[in-house]
């Protein structure tokens, strides 16, 4: 018998992987056993630490329920979840970025026409967000389709609060027009903090890390034919562009979000003025 | 704005580390962060693979409750256990070898005297365990301690069975006497599988692997100004010993466990022929 050493102990047990037939399964686990005893051997917890990190990982886990998912959130406080993305998402250059989906994201939300507000309750200072769906070659896609959803002036998504907010609210379903644009009407987003009251939020706080995500719209742009791309718009000149504490900014997603005054405008677009407007056109790659 | 892609991913989320005034956190987290990074590049894992392993991680939290940790048994079999005990415990040579604590130990088990029983329900197989406890250069330790547990013949401890088993059943603390002797009566233990109605049990069995651990005794051995040892000794020819789903047999923890049938033996023991007996000798090193 081979005795089970600081040594042996990573080919000892990767040895006992020889009899798994899923050969994806037993890639994966050898990259997890192997790694994860190189953490050990570099960090050489003590017991105490060791049953520290137990109770951290248990607690992560029974902080979940329906509506919160507190692994997703360690994964995108790690960089994790982003760094999936970027695999996951390998685009063409001139191709929209990608980033997070994040956990908000609910499916059937309301198909609206042309220029609709997805504000439901109203509260906020008027936002105007257009452009065009375009796909190689800035050709312009017709019926291309906007998931859209972004949280409340507060820093709340519809589902975080659901005795406060109306249902569905910030959220809406567009398509494009011929000539390959779509407007909507919303509120202006902020800055907010990840939940922050959990095993993550402590993380978090004992890393010296602040929990904040720069200001954001979500967006999954799809078209047929086309690579959909779920992304975010983010508003220019926000404090956390530099430090997302789920590291979800790229530069090119960074949108001026501009304070227009003019009633005349604010008229022909369904505001009052003085209101903000933001312009981008997504760029799509072809299916494979 | 430095770009988050597959290159730059791990130095961007590191040196969000900066202002962690806690150095050992920082230490920490560095080494999980690098290699969490490392793993995912290596495995290039699907979204749907990526939300698996969410799943997979928050289900294993979930199965924890007072009488369940599901993250030790992960610790357990993919030896991440064994080896924080091996760097944790490193010890002279001749010193006697640990192994895990496992889940099962109670603190405050029956102080017992010399020779007592420790079977309350008495089911099983007469066993006889005796040894001495030793210092350095075999001087015998007179009034060591040997906290003892082990399950019963059917692969449960008491605390698996409250309704089952009566309290304290098969655990007891005993002392050396002078000449550094122990001894007490048990039955003989037996292989029993670790808990597969969890998510690891799935994990084991999707790998190809058996869940069970060969037979054993506990033992915490300690004695003022030695270092103590938390360890197993183990049923020379138990099928699993080569094979051990936690990883914890070592060459030297494996005892013959004789079947004696002289009834003027037994009558000595206290025990009825035929019964087994195993001796050890446990061999602790000097306290720092």
């Amino acid at each position: 018998m081979r005795g089970f050493t600081e040594e042996t102990a990573t080919e000892i047990v990767l040895a006992r992987l020889s009899e798994c037939n899923d050969d994806r399964l037993r890639q994966v686990m050898t990259s997890i056993i192997r790694h994860l005893h190189t953490v050990v051997r570099e960090v050489e917890p003590s017991e105490e630490e060791w049953l520290d990190a137990i109770q951290f990982l248990t607690a992560t886990g029974q902080m979940c329920d329906d509506k919160r998912q507190e692994w997703i959130l360690l994964s995108d406080t790690l960089g994790v979840s982003m760094l999936v993305d970027a695999i996951t998402n390998r685009k063409p250059v001139g191709a929209t970025e990608s980033t997070v989906l994040g956990p908000f994201h609910v499916e059937g939300a309301p198909d609206l026409p042309h220029g609709a507000n997805i504000s439901v309750e109203g509260k906020g200072e008027p936002l105007v967000v257009s452009g065009r769906v375009l796909g190689p070659d800035e050709k312009p896609l017709e019926g291309a389709e906007l998931d859209v959803w972004q949280a409340n002036p507060e820093g709340y998504y519809d589902v975080q609060q659901p005795d406060v907010q109306p249902a569905m609210n910030l959220r809406g379903r567009f398509r494009t027009r011929a000539n390959g644009k779509f407007q909507f009407r919303s509120v202006k987003p902020c800055s907010y903090p990840i939940p922050t009251d959990g095993p993550v939020g402590r993380l978090l706080s004992a890393l010296g890390r602040h929990p904040h995500r720069p200001a954001h719209i979500h967006f999954i742009v799809s078209a047929e034919g086309f690579q959909p791309v779920t992304t975010h718009l983010f508003v220019a000149g926000d404090p956390y562009l530099e430090s997302d504490a789920v590291f979800g900014v790229k530069k090119s997603l960074i949108v001026p979000f501009e304070l227009e005054t003019s009633d005349e405008r604010a008229t022909l677009l369904g505001v009052t003025a003085p209101f903000y407007s933001a312009t981008y056109d997504f760029k799509l790659s072809e299916a494979d």
